[in-house]
């Protein structure tokens, strides 16, 4: 079987991409980056997310991004609550980590070239939130050409490194009706920036917001207790 | 005075290239790397050398490389030792470490992006080394590219990120002679791969044969204190 990287958040729509990448034939090796973020429950729903889709082997790098501030994500704003959809379709917003997806690719690329890996999966999804540059079509497809520059493997065409993006031409339902018919367990991830110490999702904050949304679209609901719920 | 980060390994190349930085009126922000390099003493290096620059701040950033293994740097392979000019001149050593310098630059990113600063300087040098694939011109134009698109500054137009390769057309004696014009205490500096406990290099890795290459060439004196000499 031919091997593969997928960066898995711990959220749900990177599930759904390993869940694609491995009914597509491929031997998972799981990436999950500890770079500081508010939400750390979502490590723990990558851990569970890797066990249930029996990756061959799942590491966490810790990279502290927050000693570069700027971010919601790590601390240094509020996460912003209950914005409309067009405010959310609009604009970069504060949980922007500068250079995040850079990073992560970048550290991708360095474990599938050891690993002799050609395919690197990531569930960057541009449809339902075009916010983050490092989502964009054009990024990836950058970082790709990127790639066969930087490595020793590219360079010597023993790997042709591609760079795959299954959901971005997806909404939030139809990432999760995909995610349903390949049996993954949504329940074992986690979405929310803001989570209480318990872990449980805030349902307010703009992840929670298109989380939401997209069960509803899908018709269904959502396996997670949310704490607006209780 | 515009703001710069610097990429400091703690070695020759690295050190001349923050010196001609600051010679061109930036204020410098030192990134540093902790990847699990087997040559550990660099890291003391870069922060004497960042001391002796007055560089605004300096941050060491952990990332273990070494978990993804596969290079003689990070201990899964012996340091070459010996070797002659024209072997060295001819494929890519073991010492290579897969996508190192792309995730030294995504990082440089992240940070640069938080500082507002558009300026990157890399202490790449093409003359008296090819053998690393990321360490070409054409590798660094293709992450300037990346750059510009990958973050929230790049997009919205605020700042265009350049990546400054100063000593890429250099001889390593010119980079010598370049960082004695700016002031640069050589002593402070460490390149070997493999140097003894008490730090000292070893003389016979391709990092040391190059250093020594470049003083002889420069009608100089090293320095440093090398292990064969004693």
């Amino acid at each position: 079987m031919p091997r593969a990287v997928v960066l898995l958040s711990g959220g749900l729509d990177s599930a759904v991409t390993a869940a694609i990448a491995r009914s597509q034939g491929r031997e998972l090796f799981a990436l999950s980056v500890d770079y500081g973020q508010r939400h750390r429950h979502e490590l723990e729903a990558a851990r569970r997310v890797a066990q249930s889709l029996a990756v061959r082997d799942h590491v966490i790098v810790p990279v502290d991004l927050s000693r570069f501030g700027r971010s919601a994500l790590t601390g240094q704003y509020e996460v912003p609550k209950d914005r409309p959809a067009d405010e959310m379709a609009s604009g970069i917003p504060v949980t922007y980590v500068p250079a995040r997806n850079t990073v992560f690719l970048a550290l991708a690329l360095g474990y599938a070239e050891a690993l002799s890996a050609a395919d690197i999966f990531l569930g960057v999804n541009a449809v339902d939130y075009s916010g983050y540059p490092d989502c964009r079509p054009e990024f990836i497809a950058a970082f790709q050409r990127l790639a066969n520059l930087a490595t020793k493997a590219g360079v010597q065409g023993q790997l042709d490194f591609q760079i795959h993006t299954p959901l971005a031409g997806l909404t939030k339902a139809q990432i999760i009706r995909r995610g349903l018919e390949l049996g993954v367990d949504f329940g074992l991830t986690h979405s929310c920036y803001d989570p209480d110490p318990a872990g449980r999702p805030c349902a307010r904050c703009d992840s929670c917001l298109l989380r939401l949304k997209g069960f509803a679209e899908a018709g269904l609901k959502d396996p997670l207790e949310y704490k607006a719920e209780s």
